[in-house]
């Protein structure tokens, strides 16, 4: 079993503070939406503990922020802008999949309706540039702080096109490997280069160590896109929060699937054709589809392609001049990233 | 007949050179939603003309402006983003009001599917951030740029606020007139007030000046919204582009109605009740609804509260020094919203 990296639990309370300042003193009962899905309170405005994500994003923003620069605390701002263009995503990204439930709990819009959850996605998003705005209070100057929003929204960009690709292939079957990449580089893995670029921008004037640490976050983010695919089909439900095979009932192009429809042959790829053609996928058609998978070994050739894009992000390493410390974080977020179980 | 103030004409094609240009390059299929809810292509990607709205705000953004400064070019990026704020808000809304119509055209959703236009109208939100920016090429000082960022998130906030409480009232029989007001000042009036400050903001140092410009915009903002509620009720349909009535079949708690919900007596107000507790509003329903308004002469009060917002708007302009030419366009500004049919 992975363990998390020491650095995630070094961070949380200065990114949880941070979040809060940012959302305090909104008291239209709107914010409730935005409090409950960051896990603080429940739905009828109780404050609740332990529900909130992994902020990996905002770890990795601060993690590589100390690595380059000494002191995290300067780019809290960031780091907590981060979490919420990554939650405002999330928000929505339920109502999109009509996904009733995340993390054992309910979801914003199976709660609030959809019309609401769409306001408190895009407040979230808004909330994010005004959490930016906090850098010039901690001695960001004028140039920086523009690059820093330059580059979140340019990413957040990114990880839109990502989420109409993700939609769009959901109506295709000709979804190649290639496509599958281009999609996910934009969703997932824009916003934790993003992450990890923003760290070293506001640390450092060296665009060398600022485009390693961005191919370092990108690969990541590819492994860990990847990785989440794998456990959306044969990751342990109760880890995962999600049914057994659940990204295959919800027929998204997910690596292990595009892999099966591009590599398996004659009457394994009509099989798999034909179940994706479908109105719905039923027991019969999952448990097909599963075997196909597990005919053409996708599985291990996903875990293969998990690792090589972790292997990938860890010899952008070797182009920086790290102290052991930060070494040994970044390579422990990484091996975790690759074998997490949820 | 209202004729639009002659500012109107003035900056249109500038305006839509600087949208024109923030939009340039970005080549994702998903623009093209972008492009078409602008009114600048059509569903199939072909150009086509016309189709484009009134673009009030960018036009009060720098009437203001060019009344403080003289020069409004150095304006146009921040008016371009307020015309942003302001289509993401359109897009969204179509999504949650389950419009399949817009100045006679279909909506986004009804073409691409909600999730997609989702996907659209956040991006649109995200342009205007990176159009904001633009203002650092034209020579607005970092610390001005700050204040307009914070101005024009802050508004959009607002107008999120509103948008939550404007659903929030459809299904209550209890809103009153206040409630309205604080409503649509959130909903509508917050981003006119941004368009007004923030011409302001951007060409002069006087608080006075922004402040009575704010004024000036929320005033016109709640007058603009109260005349489109009644509009909703009694507009030209071939004008407005709605069918006759089409916010009572819809439940909205539009001014005349609130008005005739708080103020109509024993049976008059038993009956609009009825008609907003039944699951439809069919035909006889929306009569009789029409009759009750026709009995408090909610027409005619509604009326006189734009012109009320009007004259609070007009009054605002006595506090500042204006050439004539600014006066005149500014005054026929007022009366245009008071007065529009469309």
């Amino acid at each position: 079993m992975m363990k998390l990296p020491l650095a995630f639990e070094r961070y949380r309370t200065d990114i949880d503070a941070e979040l809060r300042t940012v959302l305090a003193e909104r008291d239209s009962p709107m914010y409730d939406m935005l409090r409950y899905h960051l896990g603080w309170i429940d739905e009828k405005g109780n404050a609740v503990q332990g529900a909130a994500g992994k902020a990996m994003r905002p770890i990795l923003c601060l993690l590589v922020h100390e690595t380059v620069a000494g002191d995290y605390r300067k780019a809290l701002p960031a780091a907590a802008a981060i979490e919420l263009v990554h939650n405002f995503s999330l928000i929505h990204d339920d109502i999109q999949d009509d996904d009733r439930e995340r993390h054992h709990r309910p979801t914003v819009w199976s709660i609030w309706g959809k019309p609401q959850a769409i306001n408190a996605g895009t407040a979230m998003r808004v909330m994010a540039s005004l959490a930016m705005l906090r850098l010039a209070g901690h001695g960001a100057p004028a140039e920086k702080l523009l690059q820093a929003q330059r580059l979140l929204d340019e990413s957040c960009l990114r990880l839109i096109e990502g989420q109409y690709l993700d939609i769009s292939f959901e109506s295709r079957l000709d979804v190649r490997v290639d496509d599958y990449l281009a999609m996910i580089e934009r969703k997932t893995a824009s916003l934790i280069a993003c992450s990890t670029e923003m760290g070293a921008l506001l640390g450092s004037e060296d665009q060398k160590i600022r485009h390693a640490f961005r191919e370092y976050g990108r690969n990541l983010g590819l492994a860990f896109q990847i990785r989440d695919d794998l456990l959306g089909i044969w990751g342990d439900p109760v880890r995962t929060g999600k049914p057994v095979g659940s990204d295959i009932r919800r027929k998204k192009k997910s690596f292990p699937v595009v892999y099966g429809l591009e590599y398996t042959k004659r009457e394994a790829n009509a099989a798999l054709k034909d179940i994706y053609c479908a109105e719905v996928i039923d027991d019969q058609g999952l448990s097909t589809a599963l075997d196909v998978l597990h005919d053409v070994r996708a599985e291990a050739y996903t875990q293969q392609m998990v690792e090589q894009y972790r292997d990938l992000a860890l010899a952008q390493l070797a182009n920086i001049n790290l102290s052991p410390w930060s070494r040994q974080n970044l390579e422990e977020t990484a091996d975790f990233v690759a074998g997490r179980e949820y």
